[in-house]
């Protein structure tokens, strides 16, 4: 039985922008894997199957399994044979460490930038979903989260510096070809990518390289959607 | 025939505190192997056997190996049996990602603040040698530097994020157990314990735990070096 992805949609189901349910799109396309997207806005994520009211969530035969991370190992462990989506074990622990500094040092500059171009792309009954939520989380107004958000935009460049250093070593943070741990990264930009007009990276940052390259991984899914106008 | 480490050191050859020297006597440790530690204060450095004028420098039979992490993967390829430095070719890529953080957050602000610490730790030849290169490359007198540095000591707090983050999911950056990737961070630490007064983890920050149990690793050979009193 095809596997099912439940994945985050704003109004236009062909725009799917959740970062987290991105990097499981890149992961069931490196492991070859079939897989059907069931579309689901904010205020239907609790409907889904396991109840978790966390997207992205995949059925998988008998098996439910909720939070990016989770599905990778999941994919990982029932497929073995596939291409591996770590690179071994030291691979899959250092991939936590690329998932916490992306978290905490890329997506907390997003999230908060990008925050009313999110609410901007939600049907109406999501959009007060929304609303009330984030502004119960950042203690603030959409508006002002968004306004500190774009403060904080400079500071993603010295953010990426890491992973310069790194494209000077290899091409990939999995090394000479992608592992679980681009798509992480690769999840954040692609957010942006789809909801955000502000371009966060300057034409001529390998980091940027690195994006579009893997903007060309797996027959070019990530780039079916277009770039926000 | 013994590995040779060559280790740099200061007047006190009983206290090395170069963070890349570290990392190769963790690895040295981890991969359970015997070494003789050869001290080398600055001045020296271009007359150590390969000629490639940086510390930490291993001869292991006929092969001369220099920069840390070259010689932890000279270390797994020839020593394929022994405990892993990287688990696997994914950690091995990944770690060049956390040297990449490492050495652009985390030595970039220590390598400045520390700066008056290790110049005062060295003889005098080293010393002038020492304000001479780090002048030129900073531009600036070695006081200027350290002032600087130390006015950044408090976004060290911040960038440890991705760390404690992480520390939530696992023990060590390696998974379960520890691997050239914690090596690649607690060398930064050890550098800063040794050479430096001002404290740089918080006495209840998890980083903390961590580091105290990576000076516990391998009989404990980080913690037989005093801290700077």
């Amino acid at each position: 039985m095809t596997i099912q992805l439940y994945e985050l949609v704003g109004s236009d189901s062909a725009r799917p922008f959740s970062p987290h349910c991105w990097k499981v799109v890149m992961a069931l396309a490196h492991k070859g894997l079939a897989w059907e997207s069931r579309y689901v806005p904010f205020t239907e994520i609790p409907k889904i199957e396991d109840g978790s009211g966390i997207v992205p969530v995949i059925r998988d035969g008998d098996a439910t399994v909720s939070d990016s991370f989770a599905i990778a190992l999941h994919l990982e462990r029932t497929r073995p044979d596939g291409p591996s989506l770590f690179g071994g074990p030291g691979g899959e622990a250092m991939a936590r460490f690329v998932e916490a500094w992306c978290q905490t040092q890329i997506h907390a500059i997003i999230g908060k930038a990008a925050i009313m171009d999110v609410h901007d792309a939600l049907a109406p009954d999501d959009q007060a979903f929304f609303r009330n939520s984030r502004e119960a989380r950042f203690g603030m107004p959409l508006e002002e989260t968004r306004e500190r958000g774009l403060s904080e935009l400079g500071k993603l460049n010295a953010r990426l510096e890491p992973v310069r250093a790194m494209l000077r070593h290899q091409p990939f943070i999995g090394g000479a070809s992608p592992l679980f741990s681009d798509y992480i990264l690769f999840g954040a930009f692609q957010w942006a990518r789809i909801i955000m007009r502000e371009p966060l990276l300057g034409h001529d940052d390998p980091v940027l390289d690195w994006f579009e390259t893997c903007l060309d991984l797996h027959g070019g899914i990530g780039r079916a959607v277009p770039a926000a106008a």
